[in-house]
């Protein structure tokens, strides 16, 4: 069962993401020394004592549809009420509005344990927490004085509503009408992958929907988000008249079960009712606040589903007992985490995860910075910062979830392809992550793109980079073995590879977008080893743990970061041949 | 839904796997020329006709276990019955017994189809099989004339019963007891995972089980092989009594849910009946040649479900638009296999399934040989052969279909984590693969502790693959791109890694073992890498194809055997670390 590292996760943000640095910027000027770690302590408790024991019912039995209506799994509704009570949904929230105005990286590490925890739980606060962003950035102050409180209280919970049929990556192409009606709009239309779309969990739910004016010019650009509650607040706040939004249906998932994914229908009746948030056809804006959170925050599920997933694997692997190492008696038999090979998924699982944790981290650390320190230019590099490494936080992330959670079935041998056993639902639960909130082929050509002609930011990046690695080497330490040739390489490779790929952007961008994939990997295999080592060289200096991230350093940089020239080589060698294979799909 | 790609099929037979000059030296002496294609034409009907559509009520159903019968999904039964009645049980059976006598290489092909159409289904013949190669090699000539014939007409069915809960991948550690009674035994034990342990297909399932006689040595030397059948048959080969072996119940799994996997309970009765099945404590031998061929057949398995996902992807690629490439007008919308970076999914999908059913029916080939040439030397030549292609040919095809049927799963977006598009069920079935029959890093410390060691077979083995690389050298086809220089690094990098390893064998076993699976992926992908380009090279001299198999082999060289140097590094380097690392895991 889950307990979570707290110890780890303070000494990442502290000492790696960048936290006790900020902390000397003044940025959190009224966080108590102790704060983080009560707040990782009782966040930890909630997590692995109220969420985690409901996984299972959840994935089991699911969210049920019937009548419009969802039911979700016996013992949720109270645990989410409790949840909300404590102040969790609010604990990065503006204290205006009722939240604790807590560091969004201390909200980053209470969300990776809620995912830990139960990632069909932790995902729909997930939507919440970007519906409140885009409204409290775009949204006109009478709209947020009804609804941000409540939001934020998580009294009531939020969608994010793109997707249709026809319009999945391509949210240009949706079709959803919104005509002006009386001051406000009504919505006509049908939205499909709607996570928490319907619940029993809250007496309200509200809908951040995009749609399309009748004047609006076509693609992206005629797009507006509209606020659509379930029920229509009356004046005192309390739930009114039904709103004509409706569930249609509930899909039947892979995993993430006791999370509702919903058809929704909108206006089928006399029209939906909808508030505009922003100016009309500015939605694209709107939605991009909410995304870019919401994809930090998908990040960051892959990295608390691969963490459960290591826990487990590195529980069985010590109990499970099988066969004998060199030298044991015939009568005894040696633990799975005995064997080199299984030492190895396990050490995988384990770097893995804390390489993408600390990507996640430092990505909170940015969009901390952006918002908080004083002098504009150092936001503005913050926000930079914060742009390039979201697409990498997001899709690394959830690519080793995927890896982390097939090797913990792996760790289990037959038990692992057992649903009992639990390996599976993770498997499973983690599927999602690396698609939804924009695809991670979507995330790498962002990153591509769109992120590297930033190149000041990328410039600060691989400095930073080297700064570590030069002082990897100056340690002159043995326990580091090839680390630091190793992640030297790595950077001179993402370096070659960026370049190429920035000269392309402009007169082949073709093949920009056919290394897209692999230069996500190489940058993230690359950042994460590095932090790793970074970690490891804090952990000698401080005395804390040294041994430990020492081997989870070397072993990242030996396996993964010794990847990074094939990569490269792929990017810069690869393109011709990928886009002149039509006749092998033929 | 799924097409026998035949073509391609017959293609990599006959002039990669080595099919043709397997004919041209005299080993299938009585094979029509045209009856390789007229086979697998057969074959592919009947697996996309007949077994295919069965597939999804196969996983939505599942196997019902109710007291202690099982019902297997509608349509099965009948679909099984037709399927051996046309003869696809004993395609490759002995003559003697009913049985076609086809090559091994051919029974491979079809055994790729059925899995193609439904793994569950698949599964439960290819242990049939598996049970029919052992009783055909050791059992007495009494026990083949009452039961060989009905397993390979497929009228009754094989299950293989190693599994205990103490003793999964340490066989040795089992505890079924068998005691000598009446010139026969009587068996007293439990056994779990047990594959098509119970079911409705047949009126009669034959058990082979793995025991321990109460006078044998402990660990794998005291093991004995019973052929336990359910009904003990009547004079007239009638299912008479029933025997004291039962199911339990039947678990609850992650996928190949039409497949009923049982626990089963032997004499909580009187004692199950049992017939030895060569000698005493000799069991394991036995066992063996049961799993040498199944390994292959799950090989096989991996490539058929790949090779399902990979068609399904590029259907839904072809077909759902998305966004527009440059240059299309603003009302245009391209499918997303225009798109660099699904295409590359799609090539990865494509290439490494091509690659892994290379490996496989080239390992089938060297069984036939093993079988069928005259000559000893040649035919232990064959043997040694077959020894070292066996785990390569199971642990990378089943690890390529976990990428690819998770790749096929990307490739649909939101839609691949819906159940009923179909991608999510290859998904959660080929993750079996990986695991049982030898888990995948059993397979490559099989590599290489058992297999290396026989140097001849691995000279000669890199002696081809050189030879291949040589020929693309000098083709001097643009169209290889980086092919040739980048196979050649990838045998230097294997073959360095493979002297390192055999020397370590010795002197540092763990250092060895901690290298394993990296190793197994270093030859599986410079084998499959130098396969692909030779099919690549006689596509072009036999002018059919050529563009699409040139593709397939350049892109498999720039993004897959691009990796080899990493991996050797990874082995040769990485091992001091990997041992060291117990703080990382404490």
């Amino acid at each position: 069962m889950y307990r979570a590292p707290v110890a780890d996760i303070a000494f990442t943000l502290k000492n790696s993401a960048g936290f006790a640095a900020a902390q000397a910027e003044g940025i959190y000027p009224d966080l108590a020394d102790d704060l983080l770690e009560a707040v990782l302590e009782e966040a930890g408790k909630f997590a692995s004592d109220v969420i985690a024991p409901l996984n299972r019912v959840g994935d089991q039995q699911g969210a049920l549809f019937k009548d419009g209506n969802v039911t979700m799994p016996p013992g949720w509704k109270d645990a989410y009420t409790q949840w909300a009570a404590a102040g969790w949904n609010g604990l990065a929230g503006p204290t205006q509005w009722g939240g604790q105005g807590l560091p969004w990286a201390i909200n980053a590490a209470c969300v990776e344990m809620w995912n830990s925890a139960s990632a069909a739980f932790a995902v729909g606060p997930t939507l919440t927490m970007a519906g409140i962003d885009a409204l409290a950035a775009h949204g006109s102050d009478d709209l947020k004085k009804i609804y941000l409180a409540k939001l934020i209280s998580g009294e009531w919970t939020g969608t994010m509503q793109l997707t249709e049929p026809q319009a999945g990556s391509d949210v240009g192409l949706l079709r959803t009408r919104a005509e002006r009606h009386n001051g406000a709009y009504k919505l006509t239309g049908q939205k499909i992958f709607i996570t928490y779309g319907e619940h029993d969990l809250t007496d309200n739910i509200i809908h951040f929907v995009l749609a399309r004016l009748p004047d609006a010019p076509s693609g992206t650009r005629g797009i507006s988000l509209f606020l659509v509650p379930k029920f229509l607040p009356n004046a005192d706040g309390s739930p009114g008249k039904r709103n004509d939004v409706r569930a249609h249906s509930v899909e039947h998932k892979l995993g993430i079960h006791g999370s509702p994914t919903c058809t929704m229908i909108l206006g089928d009746n006399e029209g939906a009712v909808g508030y505009l948030i922003g100016e009309e056809n500015a939605g694209m804006a709107c939605m991009f606040t909410m995304m870019n959170r919401a994809r930090l925050a998908i990040g960051v599920q892959g990295v608390g589903i691969a963490e459960t997933a290591t826990q487990q694997a590195l529980a069985y692997a010590r109990e499970r007992k099988q066969g004998r190492t060199p030298g044991m008696k015939p009568t005894e038999s040696a633990p799975l985490i005995a064997y080199p090979d299984v030492k190895r998924m396990l050490l995988t699982m384990r770097a893995l995860t804390q390489a993408a944790r600390t990507i996640c981290y430092t990505t909170a650390l940015a969009l901390d910075r952006s918002e908080r320190l004083s002098d504009p230019a150092a936001r503005r590099a913050a926000h930079d910062r914060l742009s390039l490494l979201t697409p990498v936080a997001k899709a690394f992330s959830t690519d080793i979830a995927n890896e982390v959670t097939s090797l913990g079935v792996q760790v289990h041998g037959g038990m692992g392809f057992i649903e009992e056993t639990g390996a599976a639902q993770l498997f499973r639960d983690a599927r999602i992550a690396a698609i939804y909130e924009g695809t991670n082929g979507i995330q790498a050509i962002d990153l591509v793109t769109r992120k590297l002609p930033f190149s000041d930011a990328v410039t600060a990046h691989f400095n930073e980079l080297r700064g570590i690695v030069d002082a990897v080497s100056a340690s002159n330490d043995p326990a580091f073995g090839w680390t630091a040739v190793r992640l030297s390489e790595a950077i001179d490779s993402l370096n070659r590879a960026t370049q190429w790929l920035v000269a392309q952007t402009g007169t082949d961008p073709d093949a920009a977008l056919a290394g897209a994939s692999p230069y996500l990997r190489l940058f993230g295999i690359t950042t994460g080893g590095c932090y790793l080592a970074q970690q490891a060289l804090t952990a000698v200096r401080l005395g804390q743990g040294a041994p430990a991230r020492l081997a989870v350093a070397r072993f990242f940089a030996e396996n993964f970061a010794v990847q990074a020239h094939a990569l490269e080589r792929t990017i810069v060698e690869g393109a011709p041949g990928l886009i002149g294979a039509d006749a092998a799909l033929a």
